[in-house]
């Protein structure tokens, strides 16, 4: 975690990044705040409270003289996973929190940056290392941003009257011909350069050596996903990880998360029920459906490092412009687009176990929780996805899920 | 189901009931009135949706001419489980409806609310099988008046912090002696006379022998359960039913439910954690802690009907008046009482297994499912308790229970 | 348990009966006889081994002088459930027993055997407690001979080659006419009276006041069950408790336990795969099917108290002979009968749930976790099967089971 | 799966490793053949029948004109998870297999093998694809001589009575320093080069880029996992991954697998219950506790690529003579040992997730299911262990366990 931004800058993005956070929770119900529909699908309250903790708990509480702590209980009910800052509330029941109420979190919230705009202020604000750590609460809260709507989604769609968390209407989604992007083989840099913000398990930057391999231009549609469903992808074991066919037959797993099968294929969107765009990327599906329907096609899922070297030949100004980020408002995968592909849409499987790169050490103290404990027994995901703020996206990113899930926005890209 | 009702008393009881219920509902803000804290422990929400419902689904839809649903989903959400009315949302995730809203339950309230009062103006709100289904809905709600506030308790009591319903300060109870009560033996007649209103549980009446007992003059205290539990009652595999002993180590039960082990010992209630008052009536105890209790004691359970005939003998004229029930809004057993202590402050576990009596049929159509569908393993309580409205309280009244459930405010009496 | 056997008589009978346990083992491969192939059903090699540790425990370790345990752990192995007797296995681990092996089993039961036959010399085998308990050990040995076939019959069918226990070719149950048999009511005693071996469980006798009814002269068959079936029986659920329902679903019950469905009707039994006799009674069905069956033929279940006084006046002179009984060694319900049709072929499910008889005391010591530590949350049976010694069959001995078990060979008589 | 052995050697080798088989099953008695303890610990029964099935359905039935099946049944009952042959057992349910018998099972072998013998004798026996089968079936075979100990192992010591496999003294284990040796960076090829057999996920052979790096010497001991453990290694939540932590929590671990915790250390082992020699290399613990023991010295596992690197220099010559293999008859880590501690004593647990390597294929066919299909969310072990025949230990062996697995012999050696 490097970053060089000074403070004045390091003020407005603070504000903007909190305030997105409390627009983005508006359209949400007090009531439909409090809900926590399945252990990994944290209510929207809990993540406007969890986010602001982790500014009063890692700068405030040690770095603010004279800091009142808001609530002594906010330390045990929005502590995410800190085991070194001490017991919390076990994650399935954090849908017990009828109180703090959603007004009361909004309370704490104003009171955690009325603080933290006085600590701005001073000069430990500006110290290095306390400027990293706002770095971080920043980031922290932008992935929060992306888990409140995915989690909000999958809440709102199990309720059996599938409210909408907004009205809008999807524009439709142009076709774009699948290509395959030549890269050449050789030994390349993976990880963050130290070139502005990044996370621990992006680090050590080390040397990889690749083969010659050809990668997709864009990820796996809707239309496609169909064609597998038509031959059988949900019904032949052979196409499955073992794991992922036990898992595909006790889950009774047919189609993606959010399908839905009437007369003619629908989803369910922040945006309602909606007619399934064929053109659309696939999303909400798991890494073995994901693994089953790479070796359907005859391909395979890239690893982190092609994704990764493929994406700095084709995209090396990074994001850019119009690509399907959170920024773009559409809050769903497809629409028009002016950018490439290879960011934003989806977040994409790739081959690649989670695991610390060569030399991987975490960062000192309760933040180097946030990263290195997970490094089992995962999957990396890679680009961001049209929840995620551009301003998040970044080459070296590695997001991770159990090969399980699929209540996140991702899809998958192709490679040979 | 017998009712001798005019209609002009029965809006009027129309009117208070609905109107307590959303008193009581009253303190529970929209956020908590969401919560589904266990399976068996309802959102206030539901209770105030499913109560409603109760009155569209069996009268308005048929009876009154013109009515408009409010809303058809309900019919899927709010139905508890009457399989003849359709396919409903299962019990258990009660807690997923963010929507509708508390605000929007309120409305659906009063729209029916609007049109009962239109239909008990019509000669159909006359008619003999219309007012009886109406007094079943009252009572029905009186019934779901109580689990509204056992529910909402056992949801505070869950979250960390521990938030009150209410903010009283409760009276000591004074020490009452135990008593021992001779009822001379004979043939007896159990159930329902067809006075006033009766669930059909309670029918048909019939004659029972029964051999001359003793029964205790009030249920067993809090202080007399401390020294069942200093005497090892919660370590003696042989004072429990093989069941209960399995139940007890798994849930590793050493107090009774919501008793808080500090320095001293204390309890939360709905005015929040007080210091545990020795002379009160046990509450929050199960089937298998009741009888292990009774076989500690040397004594044993009544069975209903012992408490049925003592209770007809003393306290002939019915609950009367200074009986700690739901009317006297204290909300917790115990505390100062002119009346006697056989209707009141906790239901009573009796030796009991809740099953039909000779020639039960149960009622024709959906209500049918009231009752005789769970005439299998489960105790018969009898007496009312501190959160019963006083006029739901009667000599034949079975309330049932699952020999593990704790939540419901029960305790014990002892007979030999 | 009272008893007035002299010892000469006892010596024969304690050699019978022990010596029908190991006829019966002896078609079971030692590997057959070490499975567990649910909790429920123990390896036959524990029942063998359980039965013997019985005598030692109780009888031979207090009463023979310088008895020699065999091996000390198995006070640990074969302990069923008697807390009172120390630690034991857990009762769903009695599969991983490979050691003791099948053969030293039989060496801890010619010990046993052996040490017994001493005791029966001594003037302590001729004292009345001590008579008792011999005969208790009996019948206790007796019950276990009928769950020794039950628990093996559940375990071969599970096997997907389906092995058969015997080869023998089961003789067609010629038709009986349903008749009804009308009691009068009035005030009768019920529970054990004195004469011969009784449970502490058949105790006190008490009276009943009983209305008069009309109880079937022969159990339900297959061929009434299919109607049944045949009329949507297991897909209504009008027809079900609750709680019966719910298991129904669960389980994915269709039809009885052991029911093949292939071209035509076919069961499995103890001599293999057979078609289906539609003149058998009916068999290895739950109580709640039982309930379900009753609620749809318009009838009902009689109650413990109306079978034990229909017998009485219909059988006085007890099971008697020409009755099915494990002696007729048909070990199947059905078959060519001369005897009355109350005793024998299938333990039947009554409307009774199983509770101690007014003033019901459990035996002093560990013998007394026989019986009274069940009474919650079963059901009583009444009358003995095809696989019941018949003299372990008597008016008042009440067997019991959880609602939902179908492994033993249980089934019904109606009564209206 | 590439072999170049003339058919007269495979015919010995056929011989040789069926016989062993049987010899390692000899001390272990019908009933405890039978049982299955846990899901993944399979019958000794089952693996006998299981390896002969293979032969018969890999070969013998394509291959061997005139061969008549033993037992069609046996296709479903022995068929452990290859989809493409049809429906079988399910995995936990093999303890249900009280026929066949261990003799009948005995019976099955002899028939295959009389049947290869003859297959080996004709020209089809001598087809590349064939001979590359049988070598397929005969490293499959050692797979499961392994497992047939562990799995013993794991179901003798479920035993309250913990039955001993053999009677035999252990030897001491010699102290030996622990040293680092040192390895230098490069690109180094990995996986099988062709000769003489591999399975197919050993293929592609490729090139990885690896850092210098060093290894220890030896593996972990005992005595240094009692420092750990003195050192809280099993309470400090920092030094577990968090899935690690959740499992140690739930499964209540607090020392490896077999130990014994009485005055001194003991273990449980094939020759029964020894006291613990603080010399021996750890072994039964998981890929968690290794990893927390790693973090915990301040080293780190060393990946799979890193172990064979190092082995390729430092053994070239393979396992050689003198190292604790099955075939050195100790069933146990430790002991003298002339040869290197590279291969045997202990599985050792690589901090490489098992995937394919770049370009890897699954074998066509049913042989296909072999390995392909567990790639995902398990562990790579690498070196061989004490229960592992010399000749199927290799450089480029990739073993694979599920990260909470500790019923394998499983160790760790140290990187840094």
């Amino acid at each position: 975690m490097t970053t060089t931004k000074p403070a004045p800058i390091l003020t407005d993005r603070y504000r903007s990044v909190r305030e997105l956070t409390e627009h983005l929770a508006e359209p949400i119900s007090p009531e439909e705040q409090t809900i926590q529909s399945m252990p990994d699908a944290s209510p929207t309250k809990w993540h406007r409270g969890h986010t602001s903790w982790f500014f009063e708990t890692f700068l405030l509480r040690s770095e603010l003289s004279g800091y009142e702590v808001f609530d002594e209980a906010y330390n045990y009910l929005f502590n995410s996973y800190y085991n070194a800052v001490g017991e919390r509330l076990a994650r399935p029941s954090r849908g017990i929190l009828g109180r703090p109420s959603s007004a009361t979190v909004g309370d704490y919230r104003r009171r955690v940056d009325q603080a933290m705009a006085a600590l701005l202020d001073t000069a430990a604000g500006r110290r290095a290392n306390v400027v990293e750590l706002i770095d971080l609460g920043l980031h922290h809260e932008q992935q929060h941003q992306e888990l409140l709507l995915v989690d909000i989604k999958y809440t709102l769609s199990q309720n059996p009257i599938r409210p909408a968390y907004r009205g809008n209407t999807l524009a439709p989604t142009p076709a774009a011909p699948l290509e395959w992007l030549d890269v050449s083989g050789g030994i390349f840099s993976i990880g963050h350069n130290g070139d502005g913000f990044g996370f621990d398990n992006e680090l050590p930057r080390h040397e990889v050596l690749l083969d010659p391999f050809r990668i997709a231009s864009r990820p796996v549609t809707n239309g496609e996903w169909l064609k597998f469903m038509d031959d059988g992808g949900y019904r032949r074991s052979e196409l499955w990880l073992s794991e992922g066919w036990v898992t595909c037959g006790a889950q009774g797993w047919s189609h993606p998360e959010y399908w839905i099968s009437d007369d003619d294929w629908h989803q369910f969107t922040l945006d309602g029920v909606v007619r399934l765009d064929p053109d659309e990327p696939v999303s909400h599906v798991s890494f073995f459906e994901a693994d089953a329907y790479a070796r359907w096609s005859g391909e395979r899922l890239p690893t982190e490092f092609e994704w990764e070297c493929a994406t700095r030949r084709l995209s090396p100004a990074g994001p850019g412009d119009g690509i399907n980020s959170l920024d773009s408002g559409r809050l769903h995968p497809g629409g028009p687009t002016d950018g490439n592909r290879l960011y934003g849409d989806v977040w994409e499987w790739t081959a690649s176990p989670y695991v610390g790169y060569p030399g991987f050490r975490a960062a000192e103290g309760a933040v180097g929780e946030y990263n290195g404990k997970f490094m089992v027994n995962q999957q990396v995901l890679r680009g961001g996805c049209c929840l995620t703020p551009a301003n998040h996206m970044r080459l070296s990113y590695r997001n991770f899920y159990q090969a399980h899930t699929r209540w996140q926005c991702s899809g998958l890209r192709l490679a040979r």
